[in-house]
């Protein structure tokens, strides 16, 4: 058995790799994007659960960006429970799943292939369930993840939808060749954001709440960095977009409930750092992440990232501040993040 | 100045009288109905913060279930900032904004308008800048709302957006049949529902946070719900899918962060009570509330409400017992339910 956390820590390392590895398929992604192209102006579909429906986010702003095509985050209960008779006919799914076993993606994707949807499965295990269910099937090849709490099937999910996205706006090149930027980058960074982390993370050992805030692409970022402070070391972290921080959970807010700002360079970091303002005005200890941590005002503890190409790139460098931070937090706190208590690998629940 | 929280109460308790005075106006909704089902299949796209996008949840169920139609919670900063191109001018668009100003919102519903989509403002002021931005305005008709936190138009949005998915549906006169019926049980139940959550809400006085679940229709609930508590009583309050609470969050659970249920009979009910095992295996205090509370195995405190004349109305009577948990948790915190600190009635942040 290994250290506490050391599986965790060290495929948050192999990152860059396993970016590497998937941009080796750039081609069969670009193959799929044209099919996807296709079907629009109908919304693509996208589903998942946890760390998947976080990625999810991404590809909202991912394929509204980079391509001007709408993408939603599907319920997946409106059809597997409900039974709601939509016309799905001339849309694209793309289902998210690490083991691709996940019960209720594969029933949606089964209902929706029977009405006509294209679907389309993003998974790790191209023998699963999901990916029999699926009309094509896209390799994630994260590698194997033995830590519970995901990192590299995140990164991979991020750069599946950008490589979809680019293809559908017709520059994958270009995509694959900033990802190609961005892992370089991240490389880079790694060491001395690892060793930051670990000096700051120990300041919140008995914290037990955060709200994580971010907008736009890094909307994601914020719902990814929660989880992770959530399973691996039982914060109650709470993603919330900068906007609805201030429409009502702002009034919780006190000395000893920080705020994780995910700050970048883009067209929505004047309303994150406006968040920011009224969190600290309401006595928030506040964090700064992302590209335009140092932007934030009055920052008790800054994890700046490097900044990407493209601002669609950013999700991929600032995340990796908050697995860093999650790892040393967990082994401060005593926790075990690749054993996370309640939680296996493959979530079976409905 | 009142006595703290009675604005809240009051307003709480006029809620059935609200939805009466929306009723008034159904050939009004079923009008706008028509318009919007014509735009079909491309999704109606939903807007708003904070209590409006908790029911712009309920909107998504109100339109795939009552109208097999799809409808989502859209973007706003994908328009307003980053300018993406997309093709919406086959689409719908339903801005929900209890004062109308919501800046953003407001941007959004013009340059969508600008782009061809059909705009629909639904807001309790008739010649706010919302209404004059969009093609169509819906009257709220909540009433004066004197409290912060709000009750009424929540649950008149809730009304409006049942109103328009019934006319989507072609039967907007069962839908106010229904709704009609649902007042009456909401009058009957107000009295004893209030008294059993001011015994309950004592013994979590100290509580800091807590996890509130639901699935399908009642994840609007479980939005709405949580933000009540965060915003009246400062407790981190996190709604959650009873599917996501196991895709992670059920590993921060323990005997100190309590777990609110949300159980209608409906068929998520399965899910949701697996999902409330899971959550008492990890030590969790239950709370359930809904129509079907009774279901759930070892809650330590029960909300009961109604069973509505059919599942699309459960929401309009479980977050009642939300509402009414949170006014007397307030109390007992000293809080003052009309006046949170840090929060105004309408909020300008971007």
């Amino acid at each position: 058995m290994s250290r506490p956390g050391a599986l965790f820590l060290s495929e948050i390392r192999r990152q860059p790799h396993a970016i590497g590895r998937l941009l080796e398929h750039t081609s069969e992604y670009d193959a799929v994007a044209a099919e996807i192209t296709k079907r629009a102006p109908a919304p693509i579909r996208l589903v998942g659960h946890g760390s998947s429906d976080a990625a999810a986010s991404y590809g909202v702003y991912a394929f509204g960006v980079l391509a001007g095509l709408t993408a939603m985050r599907d319920s997946i209960s409106l059809t597997t429970y409900y039974g709601a008779k939509l016309d799905v006919s001339n849309s694209a799914v793309i289902a998210l799943s690490q083991s691709g076993q996940t019960q209720d993606v594969v029933e949606y994707v089964t209902r929706m292939r029977a009405r006509g949807a294209f679907t389309v499965a993003l998974t790790n295990d191209p023998r699963s369930a999901l990916a029999e269910a699926a009309n094509a099937t896209l390799p994630l090849l994260a590698g194997p993840e033995r830590s519970v709490a995901a990192s590299k099937t995140y990164m991979n999910q991020l750069a599946s939808l950008a490589l979809l996205a680019g293809g559908a706006g017709g520059k994958v090149r270009k995509i694959a060749d900033g990802l190609r930027r961005v892992t370089e980058q991240m490389t880079e960074m790694l060491g001395p954001l690892g060793l930051r982390a670990a000096e700051i993370a120990p300041a919140f050992t008995y914290v037990e709440r955060m709200f994580v805030i971010g907008r736009g692409f890094e909307l994601a970022t914020a719902r990814e960095v929660a989880l992770k402070l959530t399973e691996t070391c039982r914060v109650a972290a709470e993603p919330l977009t900068a906007t609805d921080l201030a429409h009502g959970p702002v009034a919780a807010i006190e000395a000893l409930f920080p705020v994780w700002a995910i700050a970048s360079h883009d067209e929505t970091l004047a309303a994150v750092i406006e968040a920011t303002v009224r969190a600290r005005a309401a006595g928030a200890t506040l964090v700064a992440s992302g590209s335009a941590a140092s932007k934030i005002p009055n920052a008790a503890f800054l994890l700046p990232v490097p900044r990407p190409p493209q601002p669609a790139f950013a999700p991929f460098l600032s995340v990796v501040a908050g697995q860093l931070f999650a790892a040393a937090l967990a082994g401060s706190k005593g926790l075990d993040a690749d054993r996370p208590e309640q939680l296996t690998k493959v979530t079976l629940a409905q």
